[in-house]
């Protein structure tokens, strides 16, 4: 009956388009949940700066690990998000066009030049995106964190999917993008070391300085405000690292919470020199 | 009766035509104002360089601010309303062509093969006008602002989508491509810190030299003046950062706002020399 | 009537043939017009020389820089228009051989395949292109400025889309190509400046040298002859540069006009010379 | 019969789908299967690692070399799984569509032109994980290995298809993007040797110095302790190595258990020099 | 009548062809005429070489110029002329194979394939071309010009389109491809520099110094020979162009005619030398 | 009579489908045999090792060139299989699917998609392949050459297509991606030359060091043991190679079995020490 | 008649195959014959080479240069010849599939899918076989000559089109793939120079220094041994080369054939030393 009406064409099209429309827009949705659960399970999977962190971990510190997993989540998420609904309502857009027979072809040509153009140049920053994806999924590195990124070292102050914001020590904001840092170095996850060389002269009493050497790690290790808030180890002495005609090189090293390797190598320093001065042995010029 | 006139189908495609051209500018003139709104936003949103600024700032700078905030927004925008532009008109000339069946192809041909070998050289273009479309957008630096760009470091004189221009201590002015730039660093954000390493002899008296120090610490931070415009935190002395034969090497570091780290290097350099000289401790050579 | 004479179909493809060519022709030249008014504003846009230069500017400079002005616009219209030409031509032909019926398909075929292979290798061509289009609408540098263009550091000889040419200080003319050219350094842009390190031993009377140096500032700025044609600004003094267990090093800088900063760092160091020599101060290696 | 009913259409329809989508399944655990197998089979291969250790194995380092083929299994199969399960799966959805007679060209258009733009930019993720798949194919290294990876060099603590993990001596923890990797060296497998330089004058008795440190040689490898757990070889004394006005060198070297040539090197150290000291020669200066 | 022989339409095919490839070899040759008159008017077009050459050219020299540029005409046509060549003909006889109705797609496809293959190896030597293409059509150099070519410096004794061939001092024999040359710097255009740099004590007698130098250039720009053919300026002194604790440094400078500034220095180096000697003012090291 | 049967075409279906099939199957088998018989007689082709080896070859290493003609043909080998087993199994694959009329398209469309995205990134890994396969070829290296691959020296243990694995002299393994070396150096191909020189004093008597170092020479020669198994030749004496204010330098070398020259520098150094010595000429620096 | 029975497609499917295949063969053949003409054409063109060394020539080297020419010709007509063949015959295949309606669309997509996969990796290959190709047609260096081919410098031991086997002075073989070698330095073409600097110390008498160094120049031209085989000119002085607080630097140079220039500099230094010894001048340092 109704299919030899006139307007007929017309109804059937405008109920196509609205059923397509909003079938884009169910599926839009229905991937952003989508997304947002896998973020989510790939952000709470246990990220070994999590693990490594626990041992010392407070209250505070858990706190401030759901925060930023949370912060991973978030980025990660929107970027997918904007690709699928671009995806998904992009497909709903062009089918209503098809199906209303009006010609997409000239459109296609226009945004098909203009894509291959701006394509080959857009690659750094597909780049950088994918490469922030990753880092952030496999959280090589968060606000707060050390890093030697290549281009600079400092003070992680924002992750964002194209770039990484630094501070470094100079108090010089860095912008490093992301695809262009082929290796990261994190300071802060788990231990760091100090380490001091000590050259003596040719003819020092080798076994003499070891003991030295060897009390001073253990003073250290038994200074409870050291132990308790800097170092996690008792220091350890090597043997003759170095042997040449005028010195004779040993090494004490300690390992020591993230980010206090500087303040432990003072430390060492401090009490190394203490040590061979009531001892009466000199340090020589290792050059 | 009109469709049978012989003009009939003259008359319906100067309709078609008309149509789309009046639906072209309209999409142009909405697609600009989305434009214009959403950079806006973008540009208006929390940068961190207004965040810091806010700190020490006065009502000048918050004008100045704002003032960078506008041409932000315009630079970003004028491009991507030019891009818009071309895509909308191209589709609705395209289309035109093709409802009049005037034949397309050799017009996309003779563009197709230029414009392959124009999309190959361009692409170095299209990365300068992406890599500034995201420095604008994220703020990282603005007119003023004291940069290391990598290929040049100076005070930032404009910034364009396609290239920096700096002059740098020497009066050179130097013209960047924005994509060549992998990494910025930015010295007028937030705060800078000036440090001077302080060697003395091998049997120097260690406390005493710390203590000397710490005092001339504590002398900056009570001046006036250097507090008023200069540092933001009273200078902080580090133990013995190195230890050889011939000298132990003191560090006194200052924070300090942003461009003012040479100044008070110059202060800190000055009152140390005094303190140390009038306390009879002299300075060796660290080679 | 004359419809169904055998020759109709001939006339009424001469007819579309000639109307087609002649409005190629058209075309092209209204695309010319258009190029040459569209070049032209941007030529004569505000450049940053011309408004620097302003200041010391005399009617014999704003003649150059007018006549500058006139050869960028040329050099860029000149490339624009040949692009032009060849589309609206080449369309035009294309459009021809289709209504004549004429297969188009191994002409493009021969084309094509030589042109896919070519495009690879023209990259580098259509990248200089582009980049010396940029520079010259950017007005970065003009014929007799001196720059610093990475590979060679001289004045500018002749600048064309492709190439720069350079005279460097030996004499050796330098071509470098306009796509190598990641930054560009104009040292004849507003101001240069001159500076000259005096270093003094370490104990010599801080302000006393001091004030020595900016009496010698004074004079410099008080020499007619020097201000009127080679210096913008008094020279200022910076305390203490440097300080080690040898040498303090003060530094006295003063701005400069555009190429002047080696005569004024000559007429420096003679000044500060026989300033030191007359106080019976002597000057240190800063080695 | 049926065939007339005009519901047989959708009824086929249906079937047709329910077919291609069990097929899709089906064919899909029958690849992952396969992967299983082949990558089972590829990871037990006799890998280089495996061969070496087994001279110095014992029970716990073989359960350690079984636990690693597995997870080396289970990592590479993961990845291919997923490009099976999407190519396999992905065909189902579009032959089903097709079926239907669902336009699927839209669909494919919006992917299409956004999978070229992140293809370019994706290159360098898919090299990671290809290089990632090879390096564990080939078992180049493993957890617990030292390896040189060029960018950082340290301990392995995890392998991904796309990252490495080392955490270097200093403690800090770099993440190495395995396609930036061109050369991995090895430091843990089959052996490694430890050498000592030994200066000594131009006029000293060469038979001499070569007879007393052959006799150090023989001491070591006569020492149960060293023999048992540091070093596979008695060490070597090689001649004069370098012969200039001043010195006479030899050298002495000594090939160790993975990861024991410092400890052997500081172990030569010690006893070398008390063979020298006790013999009254002494080392000189090579520079 | 003869429209309805069985054998017409095979002769309608043979006049084609034949009309095809004749009109393919009449626009070859007209192709061919027009690039040799373009090229022709390229070369002779005032190089900056030519302009140079003719304030100190003798007609040896012009006819020299005459013989070059024929050459350099000669080898930018021959490539033009091959590519016309085998695009026409190419053209021609694909025109021909399709009126025969032969199938063409067998053939670019295997062509095709090895195109696409070769094609991305081959976009050196086709940069190599395009690169020598405009040296020649620019005139950067020519067989004798001394030129810095980057990868080697020498005497040029050939110019092709894909290489340089240079002999450098030693006698050497360099091939360099032009496309890896993106700046060269040629020392036989226009004019020269030699200079020397002449280290006083610190306590030397600035003016006389000065005035003793003076009288030197004064006296070399006396001396006929020199002035005839070897500089072409009087040389000047330059005041105190470096100043420390031990030497103060003048300089000398000299503009020589191209490939002059060798036997210049040496000159100046004997004349300074003999006047500093008679005047008992010593050199002394700038170190 | 059975065309017209209902079942005919499934029947005709089916038997093209095996036909095709086993004509695949076939055509695989003979392209192995094709590719095992080229790839013997390539790397039977006379390699330049075997022709230099054979001089000094006993049956033994005769054997081991037979064993590694054969595991270089059966490596090569191995990797064309597969690709002539993937291109005409998957030629048959599709070819039926087409005669089944079962739709290719979205396949295609899967595996096209999927295929870009990873030729992109698989690009280095077909370098590896290639240059692996010709480095094989060529014979440029084998298991038991010490080589200089650039990224590392050692002996190499392991050649396959994609990496060669070498161990370096301090027990490192190596494992070096075959595309990424450009050139090797191998050291065990004929011959190596072993050198000393030799600075003497500026006053030496010439004649009189010449004629001692050739005797050295012919006593070199002259010894059964280094003659048989370590130099090829009688050593040389080069005259003055260096002459300057302190030292004239003689040269004396000798070429050596490959692999040898460590050994007979040794032996060089220790006899031409011995001659000085003897004859009261001392050697001197060379700084 | 034929026309009508049954089996006449089939014959006439024959016959166009057998004729195809037959053109095919035929074309091939021609196509060789003409590359064989072409490339002996282009080997026997006046190669620098053989222009040098005709000079020096006997009838050995004639002979040599026979062979050479011989040999260049066959290497580069080998692959041409292939990739004829490759084309010619699989037209021709495709053609006869095509022909006989064999479905060639799958066999396309498996090879082209390969192809292009490949076709990325093996731009590297045919960039080393344009670059040999090149190498050869200009004959920059042939078996015999020594060459600096930037990764290696040695005795060029064979020219493939793929690599060139270098043996270096240690006796080290060297494969340097052609096209990585943008700058060749060919040592035998010509001429070589041998040159020495003579530094006298600052007081010397410059005419005596330079009468003397004359004097030898003429002593070597005139010596029948070196003029026959080793010098090609006579050795020419020149002036102060350096002149600094300690020292004159004169330097004297001799045109050698090539390969002798080491020879020559080595009789120079005798000979130079002689002389001044004799006339008591002392060589200083030029330190």
């Amino acid at each position: 009956m109704l299919d030899n009406a006139p307007w007929a064409p017309l109804v059937a099209s405008a109920i196509t388009v609205v059923l397509i429309l909003v079938l884009g827009f169910v599926l839009r949705n229905v991937s952003h949940r989508l997304i947002t659960r896998v973020v989510n399970r790939a952000a709470t999977g246990g990220s070994i700066t999590s693990r490594f962190r626990k041992d010392t971990a407070t209250d505070g510190i858990d706190a401030l690990l759901n925060e930023r997993r949370k912060q991973r989540a978030e980025t990660m998420g929107s970027v997918l998000k904007h690709v699928a609904s671009i995806v998904i309502l992009g497909t709903a857009v062009l089918t209503v066009l098809d199906r209303l027979t009006i010609p997409i072809a000239p459109l296609l040509t226009s945004v098909g030049i203009l894509g291959v153009a701006i394509g080959f140049g857009a690659q750094e920053l597909v780049k950088d995106f994918i490469a922030g994806m990753f880092m952030l999924l496999e959280d090589q590195y968060g606000v707060g964190d050390v890093i030697d990124a290549g281009a600079a070292v400092g003070t992680v102050e924002a992750v964002t999917l194209r770039v990484t914001r630094l501070r470094d020590a100079d108090g010089r904001v860095w912008y490093v993008r992301n695809g262009t840092i082929t290796r990261v170095g994190n300071e802060s996850q788990g231990w760091s070391r100090a380490y001091m060389d000590v050259p003596v002269a040719y003819d020092a009493d080798v076994v003499g300085v070891r003991v030295l050497l060897e009390h001073v790690a253990e003073e250290i290790w038994a200074d409870p405000e050291l132990r308790e808030s800097k170092i996690v180890e008792q220091p350890q002495v090597f043997g003759v690292e170095q042997l040449s005609d005028s010195s004779l090189v040993f090494r004490i090293t300690a390992k020591t919470l993230p980010a206090q390797q500087a303040a432990v190598s003072r430390e060492l320093r401090l009490r190394v020199k203490a040590a061979l001065d009531s001892a009466g042995i000199a340090m020589v010029s290792t050059a």
